[in-house]
């Protein structure tokens, strides 16, 4: 098994943005490429994730990306797993460099809804359910989480001020972030007092839809560690798993199965125990889904998460840091440009420029992305070299 | 590197098939998985194709597809490149088992759109282009096939009788495969007479518009040697290579870069000589795709191949069968499930299943899987084991 590194990461500033997903694609690309101090023609595959370009009538990125970097001779595909793609396409770039295929690779996630209408952009996301029993019944995400989040509540009973508190902390982190959708601290009673979406989930409970683009390079460092212009971070875990798509199907609605394996197995790969992880990037496409993703992963103990948050020991000053970048909830969350954009912030944080949201020496990272409502969960661990 | 074995392969007949993509993808893979001798437990990842699996509404098939074999736990990602998106996932599958991280896979491709009108689904297809410079002016690809079509015609005197020869062979051949959509064979008068769709492209030298699937099960024979039920196919090459997407911005019309540098790859992966091959299944949306393919990955010189197959060359009982199966032009070509296709015809052909179009002792087979008009290519050699 060959070392693999991130060695260049970036990400556009999410939110509405003009022009074409492989523009943005493409620029993001140069701009990881300039960053990590490979060339262009160092790359030895391309793995781009675009759940949704077909809205652009656009499938088949690769080879246009690769145009636009002037490598088109390289191969590429393009990696969906929903919520979850451009980590499920971290995972294939790693697996080619771990196993000596390939020396570095691109991977690039972008996703470009703000031309559509919202219904319609609802109805895209949609997708990533289960159509039959799902989404062709009426069910989009907000109503999918919600009965998640209701589920919690039931058993656990878990807070809206705990589910708040996530709110809060995630619109704070990313007033700090420059790539942020959204720049604006919030308060309390602004949660509080926003209109519900889906009971229980209120306004502020609920990541924007947003455009953007991020991207990572990997490398092995055997080849290329004295090129590196940035301080990289090693994979040390890469691991997936699934759970079963649809809700009905699920004997239990206050966890998801694939985050608990998919941690279980990156904290096995990587040789490190939860007390070694110094912050995390966890998928928060809705407060309750923080609040699964630190219980479901075994940081807290179920039904536990909200009240930490509450006594705010995963603010960036906390025990342990989760979502110091604002999460999906706050930065935004353009689908497939997730993944990658989770990798962006552990750049950032390892290279000193995180601000006021840095997580002071932080050595061990770890990033959580789901698809869905979990039928996909993606874990990595990275360690700052 | 270990090696990596096709252990078992499925389809259903292409054509119009009735229900849900994620039916059809569950029942093959079903088959191929009893074929095999391994059991669903033991699959380690799924990767799916389904480029135009948002016409059913319905993204991330991963799950639904592992809940149904009843291994939701699994991960599962979609891999997208086009017309050649299931030979891109099974290089997918090829480089996670033969860099040692699982022991057997399922590579699942499926495509269906009957349910649309043939405007929708030719604009769907048309995804595959470049939308900012080809899709978007209008051109699909029955056009973009006849502007590499009348450059090969100008500049190596390429006939039609030649094509025609190609699309008879294949519709012969598909007249003895169960699985194919056409199979009653045709004259060279009905290719002559049938109307011109894309001048210098006939009716007959295009590939209808299938759903299908085909399902491919791959695995480590240092691990499941003894259980398997079916003549193996080792894979000695998977190889993939892009070329510039837009044919404006390519510098020649009358070859495609990317197959002839999947091919040179696969030839020097695999250590064997063009001499070697003893039949391959070739990407023939178009009847010139098929010359293309011959020429570009060296079996013929450039300008000789459209002579060769009206000589025969390249029947069942010539010196070098193509599209045995009767290829995309007449087995059908559901986009994503036509790679997986390709390795189903493999097995058939290794196992002595191919009836009248056996091709009597082959030893290694090639399988060449063309995305859009060769932003992508993927070539597999497979040996009989």
């Amino acid at each position: 098994m060959e070392e693999v590194w991130v060695a260049g990461a970036a990400m556009n500033r999410f939110g509405k943005v003009p022009g074409m997903g492989r523009e943005m694609a493409a620029n993001v690309s140069l701009e990881a490429i300039e960053k990590s101090g490979i060339s262009p023609k160092d790359i030895g595959y391309t793995f781009i994730s675009n759940a949704f370009g077909i809205s652009e009538r656009q499938a088949h990125l690769g080879p246009l990306i690769n145009t636009s970097l002037g490598i088109p001779e390289v191969p590429s595909a393009t990696i969906e797993s929903a919520c979850s793609s451009s980590s499920a396409a971290l995972h294939e770039a790693f697996v080619h460099i771990a196993g000596g295929f390939i020396d570095a690779a691109l991977v690039v996630g972008v996703e470009k809804l703000s031309h559509l209408e919202t219904l319609a952009a609802t109805s895209y996301f949609a997708m990533g359910a289960d159509y039959a029993f799902e989404s062709k019944n009426g069910a989009t995400f907000p109503g999918l989480y919600a009965t998640l989040a209701t589920a919690h509540m039931k058993k656990y009973g878990t807070k809206h001020e705990e589910l708040g508190a996530i709110a809060v902390k995630n619109h704070v982190n990313a007033s700090s972030n420059p790539h942020a959708h959204f720049q604006k601290p919030i308060s309390m009673e602004t949660y509080l007092n926003s209109p519900m979406v889906s009971f229980p989930l209120k306004l502020y409970d609920c990541c924007p839809f947003s455009d953007g683009a991020a991207a990572v390079v990997v490398v092995n460092p055997a080849k290329f560690k004295k090129d590196l212009k940035e301080v990289p971070a090693a994979i040390r875990a890469s691991a997936r798993a699934g759970s079963i798509a649809a809700l009905q199907d699920r004997t239990d609605l206050t966890a998801i199965p694939a985050s608990r394996l998919a941690a279980d197995k990156a904290l096995h790969q990587a040789k490190v125990e939860h007390k070694d992880i110094d912050f995390m990037e966890v998928h928060d496409c809705f407060t309750i889904a923080e609040v699964l993703a630190m219980e479901d992963m075994g940081f807290f103990a179920k039904g536990t998460a909200g009240k930490a948050a509450a006594e705010g020991q995963t603010r960036v000053d906390g025990k342990l840091p989760v979502n110091p970048s604002g999460g999906l909830k706050a930065k935004g969350h353009p689908v497939s440009a997730t993944g990658a954009a989770q990798i962006v912030e552990v750049m950032e944080q390892f290279n000193g420029r995180a601000g006021k949201r840095e997580v002071k020496g932080a050595e061990y990272a770890l990033a959580h992305n789901v698809g869905a409502t979990g039928g996909s969960c993606s874990v990595h661990i990275l360690q700052r070299v």
